[in-house]
């Protein structure tokens, strides 16, 4: 962990270091990933056999080797305890109706010029959402894809997975129930992205591929961009905490340990005011971590990149820090978190406020969990209906609003040197077809 | 030119050759294209200075070699022929006028449980637009990428463009001033784009790259995506025109001409129900190519990828066709367009009834020309305010809000081992802060 205090002399040059420190994995995919691309677009299930016997041991036989039926997941959410299965419900119930008030409304008007001009926004026809096997197999992870597609009207949903050695997870079967999954696919990896992307004699292929993978699982998404739509290449996970000294350090110090327990090089920013309740902190942390099951993970990314920042005047400093960080998550735990959120301009979500810590949005709250990372706040948004839907302008003229706006074009045609799109113009200028 | 009949026996493999066929340059660049990024951002200036003189052979020394002043663009705008100059802000005040409907809105409610909910929208600080140099540099594609980011609310607004010899282009530098450019940089390529992305000593960085280029400019920006945001990678430019048997032919070809002068693998094709009418736009065509000025390109694309099909019934059969060709422009030139309009589910953008050329839009009507190619309709939308802004979604509980949800996301936190989660939630709950 780093400690700063923004009055040292060194601490310009010590945050430029954390804000360039992107921590995202450096390791080169990108040959051996266009290999298995090639191959799963050249050879299709046979390919996906062969990387899913080699990678996961699972061998790709019978019906039931490549998918997992509807019943499977029916049954696996009827049999999940009862106080989970409401929970799931509640963050499902939840989450569609926040994604819901984001549908975009369509456009259709006629201007002065008497032009007709606007926009229909329509659903992808199919969406690939991949699932990771193992430790990151998260249900909720599977909601926050899979209801905005739903949301959006996409009709076909389609999930991959890796089963290695055929285990499967009730869990994420459940929620695929629950969000109304249409087809799941037993494969995962690079070749995974490539069957939704190209299609396979079993697998058709989807217009968009969404959710979070490995390395392998990144570097196809990003070859495959333009291919398909994908969502955004996701970096380790992150929080920033503003808090000033009236916070119970427990509560703070939890809510920074939920980030770093998710992955050794994530990373929890802590700014206060108050050098005295950093202390407290940092002492919180610690006793936290020494009961915390997840405690090899948390230390690792508390030691390796936790930061706490102390500055003069939260109100006054903590925004243009908290601007160059463009963090995935920003806690504003004051008494009027208002008025320093006002002044945030980059960041994926925030929580106002000292009762509402960020695992709260992980789950139920509503809002996408699925955030940009590694400063990408700076351009980019978190998971929405908009990533599942299109839109298509349209124009329509008549004799008189040509005849208003169609000399304009010619003459700017002419200025381009592309005379056939002045003579499209042209020729209909004055005619009443 | 390839003419299909939909009731011939063979219709449906050559239909799905030509929906395959995605025209995309296959020259891999990305070798190449990596190593000057990764020279860019070690190297910075000195690079783009290097690269500059070699593809350029334009030396970049004095300020003014690096730059294009705010005052060069003011002056050729003056210069401009009044004419031209009326045309361009005519077309720069429509465009501002329909991307101003598309800002979004932000959201802010609180639900039944006392929870506050919302979304609030903000500018990217800074936009990188790519201007091409030579034969493809225009002023209204310009207009199409700055608008957008202006009306977005960017602050600041970049220019690079490379100036072979260093010859400017005094309707570009016009239409920077109209737009509001704050910066000209006279360099181009792959080089330029990493410029952009990284940042220099003289250009600082910027967070969204969008505008059309060459190969190498395509390859940087997909190797960029996720340091910056992007606009979509795009292909050669393609109509499709839906006409029934009422129309004059030479409105027709000139409008499949218009496309297919934009470059020698640009795409037109026209769909109808009457052969009698496909054989007089055949032949207008070949008139017009006659006297055309750009007619070695023109023919070239028509020779080549021009398509005429002759369906049965227009109204019954033309949608499905322009469905799995997701085409960037669509064209129904038919009585009653919004008909076959409402069954057009992928297009970049539609042109509807006898009097909406296609090239009407790229200039003055309004919405932007930037649009998916190469099938990208089927996920992708045009170029929009949308791109140059985010959205930081944020949530606000009280103690009463947190004992209503919170239990919920303890419950899934366990279910995801992820303990440190469910501790920042119900070390909460009960307690007043």
């Amino acid at each position: 962990m780093i400690r700063l205090s923004a009055t040292d002399a060194g601490f310009e040059a010590a945050f430029a270091r954390i804000v360039a420190d992107r921590r995202e994995s450096d390791s080169d995919v990108s040959g051996a990933v266009s290999a298995i691309l090639a191959d799963v677009r050249a050879r299709g299930d046979a390919a996906l056999a062969d990387y899913t016997a080699r990678f996961d041991g699972h061998t790709l036989d019978s019906e039931a080797d490549w998918r997992i039926s509807a019943q499977a997941c029916k049954a696996a959410f009827d049999a999940l305890d009862p106080t989970l299965r409401a929970a799931l419900e509640t963050a499902a119930t939840r989450i569609a109706a926040y994604h819901a008030a984001q549908k975009p409304e369509d456009r259709d008007y006629t201007d002065a010029q008497g032009v007709r001009l606007g926009a229909v926004w329509k659903p992808v026809d199919a969406a690939g959402l991949y699932v990771p096997g193992g430790r990151a197999a998260y249900p909720s992870s599977l909601l926050m894809n899979a209801i905005p597609a739903k949301v959006a009207g996409v009709q076909r949903l389609v999930v991959v997975t890796p089963t290695p050695k055929g285990a499967l997870n009730d869990l994420v079967l459940a929620a695929a129930h629950l969000a109304g999954v249409d087809e799941i696919w037993r494969v995962g990896g690079a070749h995974a992205v490539g069957a939704l992307a190209y299609g396979t004699d079993r697998i058709a292929p989807v217009d968009v591929i969404t959710g979070p993978g490995n390395a392998y699982v990144a570097e196809a998404k990003r070859q495959l961009y333009g291919v398909v739509g994908i969502d955004m290449v996701a970096g380790p996970s992150e929080i920033l905490v503003l808090a000033d000294g009236k916070n119970n350090p427990d509560w703070i110090a939890a809510d920074l340990l939920s980030q770093a327990e998710h992955d050794p090089v994530a990373q929890s920013i802590l700014i206060t005011d108050d050098a005295a309740f950093a202390d407290a902190v940092e002492a919180a942390v610690e006793r936290a971590l020494q009961s915390l099951p997840t405690q090899a993970t948390a230390r690792q990314s508390w030691d390796d990149f936790g930061v706490i920042v102390v500055v003069d005047d939260l109100e006054r400093d903590a925004a243009a820090l908290a601007n160059r960080l463009a963090a995935e998550h920003v806690e504003i735990a004051t008494d009027d978190p208002q008025s320093l959120f006002a002044q945030i301009r980059h960041a994926g979500s925030a929580f106002l406020g000292r009762h509402t810590p960020e695992a709260i949005g992980d789950y139920v709250a509503g809002p996408n969990h699925v955030l940009p990372t590694g400063r990408r706040a700076r351009f980019a948004s978190g998971l929405s209906v908009l990533d599942f839907m299109k839109r298509t302008s349209f124009l329509q003229l008549d004799e008189t609003a040509l005849a208003a706006i169609g000399p304009a074009a010619v003459a700017l045609a002419d200025a381009e040197g592309l005379p056939a799109h002045g003579l499209s113009v042209s020729v209909r200028l004055g005619h009443k077809g």
